[in-house]
């Protein structure tokens, strides 16, 4: 799962208490009702996120590695189990939504229960670095930092799913100004991607290997809600030659006309966001796209998405720095001159590369090895980072993977051309 | 919809109050969390009944009697609105369950909005006790106990729903004796059943109308727990000869074994309750099931269910008294060896009559008039009343109905016999 | 399953002759193909048809009453089972549209071994007048019938579902005249309904029993084309408060427009008939209708559907006669000036009656009690006979049923009101 | 669509005779019912597959090259598109089992008339070497190629789903021998796949571009019968962590224990052919696997599937030789001792590429250019020939593509590991 890191105990106590304290300043603008719901398959209810990223913490940090520990509810590890098929039958994901009792003030009870286990754990084991927990307080805090997104994201969906349409918070978000669209280039040639091993990874991230390229032309930039709405205006929405034949019968059925959030107000187009619905902002990068959408885009405007090797190569030696906007970031908008902008901190980019292992990826065994592996069919590689990631977890090998039609993550587009 | 009641508007109104009342102290027991999800389509949150049963009174009531009537909210006339088309467009059934705002605090205070609203418009007409408002506040009384009765089923199919078990009450419900089963006979002759307009009635128990029986006989009282899973031990739920070809399919689609809420622990039969699951009591009514269930019980002990007719006129003088203890009525029980037993206050008993008008019916113009007329295809008739039922919402000529396969309201069984 | 039915053996024989040839003669129009294909869950295919039909002579009256016969391929016993769970596991209905073997030349040769060996038997037993068997041939002759009319109605499906649009015939339908409507008055009383076991009728036709009327007027001709197309263009399909709230709905999902079979030609409506696609012919009873459409229609029309009771007091003392066009028969068509009308042989009626069993009704114990009982649930009675109807299959007190929804039978409305 | 092919007229249209004389003669064993039906969703009834080859030419050679060509039916056009949604509207593909009319006879007809005008139209330009048409039709006849294997496969489920299990064959099928598993072994580097423009391909087996390698090892032969019974002795369809996600949950859903055609017969395993049902021969290689049973049988093989590069970089020097079977060939069994077997003739064999375009694919533009480009996701390649494949149809850079849980092509697999 993990490859060789080396904490500093010290330093991963104090992000781990900074972790934990994200997630739930995230919940800052909630009321009780709004932790409870899942308005559909795909989205979990708050209250769950808050209690499945403490039930990782309990299951497999705690009961393998604190011989004294006693669960808060023993009934909560059925609760709170998502997929860990091995970890024991799982409540049925469809009815997360219905569950009423644990009440929110008894998750967080059970947060703080957790977090004050791991802490006397931590400080337990503090003169042992090389013991093997401190692996998995590691692993617990990214993957709690991948349900702050999914957090984001979810909430989101059940506030727009709401004929009330709450908003999940009140400022303005800054305007990006007009970047003009370059090209970046990558030569012909064998190329190394991958993980090396320095610093935490996930296990999907490597092993490092070569890659050979035939040579490539990337975007600068993100494609905007404008050009985006310039191929809605050009009817690329009833185009059957622009579409996969998978995705023009997702057209077809679910009635798609624009992204998800998008809707004509007055014959113009407005969006829902996290601070409410208001026209597009024409130069920000347009999101919420199935990969279907991204695919037809990019064939209208006479490119083609990037794989996720074109994608590595060419953000190799660029910085892990961006907007981030929904972790409260405020980074000052990039140079618009500048070279490569909007890898991390606006939207992940869908790429052309199904979701599969590298050459040499193995499955660890146990449950905590179905982290990833067992995804790899029938999805696609997302690169990059979103406005909801936290700015920490963004990496240049991270892999992030998602179905051809998933719509609800803040997924977006970067061109790509044959050299 | 009404037939000729004179309310007397100063007992109206200390009826309304009382009633407005009783609907949220069925809510005493709940936290925020529960009032907000749905556990299957037939359930509404509590919280929209909380609301739709206010929504009624602004709809029907202030909003054509009260010309200066503003609303709370203009956008609850579109989350409130149950079934009735011709009221406006409605919010999907199916994602009732997945609003958040309103809040529970938001709908307590719609509440006490539409109660002084109907108390100040009440004050104004005191005077006028021809005033058609009178009559929507009658009818807007009795659709609110329909959703007393209504709020209780669903909050226990909420609750059974959650692998926590939570409890509605902790009080234990007393236990009945034992009673003999005996039976009450009906000569073959022309009888007179449905509402005389003679005091409230629904539009559907009337016209009173002639009918010929043939002669039959009726059981004195409700068939048991006990005798039910004699039923069940037989084998009843493996003997395709005892079900309607509907109920069997239903049987093996649903795997159906036992009444709803029924299940084995340690190998005997136990009972989710409003107060959590316990032995099944040998001597009580059994409810929770399902039309088909019911008939196919009927067949297997030799008899059949009671059509409406039978059930009504050897009804006719009984009172209208019983256990009703969802309602914390606590009746003593009835003297074992009297005659005609729990015919209202236990469960609500299936009977064999399709739910159609009666003879004359008609369904009144406008909205209003959605009220039953449009359901009579595909349900069948319910007589008495349940232990959910509130005391002063029972009648002789009521007429429940639902689907053959409806489980989770309080439904059981009174046999009949050809005389 | 039978009233005392006293069938004189010889003529029995002879009908069986008749009745299994007539079967055959109906599908002289088909090349193999048609034969083989099931255009809907309720469509069987043609080859089923024949072969089911020889299957119940064969498990009803050859495997009990004769100790020598041996079946010409033991597994034709499990192809061809309809719905006789306690006969044996059947195919599943669903799937009997893929059966491409035995071929059509084999159901034939079925036909054949099946028919003589109920010669034999019958010539055995020819001198038993009392013997069981005759009550299974004469059972066996009236489901042999019921799947003629099946048979037609299926195949008319498949050919519409072609978009080929091949007819089942190829010469004109003669036209009937203009018929002013009228009504047959039915005086209050007590009335004595259903079959009085003289000559042969289904199980679900008795017992004869009373039934108490209020009185009521019954029109003396069906509704006809024009004026249902006149309902169309008042926007009946769009109209919510004239439907059943489940009717509504199949309106919405189903996207109804018109009856079944109807559509818009150079905006004209046409009907696909058995001789192919033509402009509907005003005077013609309109048919392929819902149970909701018929309701609704006759809300639309200020009057109602009649009870089965209604229909067949009046219908008592008419002649069984009509045109039964399907079969070939062609009855001048009725004096327009006389009384009541195409009770026989146009369309089935839609009555308001739910299908229950008549008071003192039992189901026959055994397989081929399963007959019409099983099916006493979420259905309504038809009356009369269509033209599909073989015309010695129609009585006066014959009771067909299909569910709301079904439109593919020949069904159709007659009016009635309240006195 | 097509590389630089430069046929020789007279040769094609040779082969053109004789691809179309071998679609007909695999009906051989057919009667006029099997044409008609199809068993799934996947199936097509092979009557359409006699047709819509016949369309493809139509479509595009005559229609746009023979500016004389008159359509035999003008309807055609529309029943036996696929989907082709360029070419015009199609008829549902699930209704493509109902159509009973064009017959047999007539679609036999329709063959002959354009395998007349194909002829004439071919006449007519013979000594225009460089006419576009001769492209076509060189397309058409791989078009039809493919659809001799799809037409196997399909009446092959046809018959199993019939519960009398006919055979589409009766003559035995000799036994391979056993054959040692050995390895064979790529050496780390750049090499270079795909078609390189010489002889015909399909647009997606091009461009030839580079492609690097780790080094990797392939099995010399496909897995066995008797080591895929070895994998479900020791509960492979019961190990969660032997499988994708998705994986697991189609094994839930369709009760998946075995593959597709196996049955227990007496406690032994027995395998449905198209010779009928027979023990399994256990040195025969495995067949009938989703993508999902071969992934997880690799992974307890303790191997893993080849990638299509490393396929076709160990097959690139091997003779397209092999059984093919179902097309009447018989070569001998290769010499057990000898190196890489089974590449062609036996079974696809499943690879973990995911289905994109090679880099620099375009789908080449019009309705021809949907002919693989739009299938490009949710879907693996598969490489070799089956035994169901015409041998001249067998290519070493074929890429053959299915979804996850196809199960009813000829599919099975080879195994690769790690160097």
């Amino acid at each position: 799962m993990l490859t060789d890191v080396s904490p500093l105990p010290a330093t991963l106590l104090d992000r781990f208490t900074a972790v934990r304290a994200a997630t739930e300043s995230l919940c800052a603008p909630l009321v009780t009702e709004d932790y409870v719901v899942s308005s559909m398959s795909d989205v979990s209810p708050t209250k769950w996120h808050l209690a499945h990223t403490s039930w990782f913490f309990e299951t497999f940090l705690l009961a393998p590695h604190d011989p004294g520990y006693t669960p808060l509810n023993p009934r909560y590890a059925f609760l709170f189990n998502s997929y860990y098929v091995q970890a024991g039958e799982r409540h049925c994901r469809a009815q997360r939504g219905l569950v009423t009792r644990p009440t929110v003030d008894e998750v967080y009870a059970y947060r703080a229960y957790i977090n004050e286990a791991v802490q006397t754990l931590c400080d337990r084991i503090a003169g042992d670095v090389e013991h093997p927990a401190w692996q998995v307080v590691e692993l617990g805090l990214h993957h709690e930092q991948q349900h702050q997104e999914l957090l984001l994201t979810d909430i989101k969906h059940v506030f727009w799913t709401n004929p009330m349409r709450p908003s999940y918070r009140t400022d303005a978000i800054p305007q990006p100004p007009e970047v003009a669209q370059g090209w970046q280039s990558i030569a012909e040639g064998v190329y190394r991607i991958g993980h090396d091993g320095d610093g935490f990874a996930f296990d999907n991230e490597g092993p490092r290997h070569g890659v050979y390229l035939a040579g490539a032309r990337i975007a600068n930039r993100l494609v905007t809600n404008a050009e985006y709405a310039a191929f809605i205006a050009d009817g690329g929405y009833r185009k059957t030659a622009l579409w996969l034949s998978a995705g023009w019968a997702a057209v077809q059925s679910h009635h798609w006309q624009a992204p998800l959030y998008w809707e004509l107000v007055h014959g113009s187009w407005h969006e829902y966001t996290v601070a409410g619905t208001a026209p597009i902002i024409p130069y920000a990068p347009v999101t919420h796209l199935s990969y279907y959408e991204a695919d037809a885009y990019a064939r209208w405007a006479g490119g083609r998405l990037p794989t996720e090797a074109e994608w590595e190569v060419v953000a190799a030696d660029a910085p892990v720095t961006g907007r981030f906007v929904e972790h409260g970031v405020r980074h000052p908008f990039a140079d618009a001159r500048s070279g490569l902008q909007q890898l991390f901190g606006d939207t992940w980019q869908w790429t052309q590369s199904p979701y599969v292992g590298y050459p040499g990826f193995r499955t660890a065994p146990g449950a905590i090895g179905e982290y990833n592996g067992k995804w790899m069919s029938d999805q696609w590689v997302l690169r990059g980072a979103s406005c909801a990631t936290p700015e920490s977890h963004a990496r240049v090998t991270y892999r992030n993977f998602f179905p051809s039609d998933a719509r609800w993550q803040f997924t977006g587009i970067r061109l790509a051309a044959d050299a």
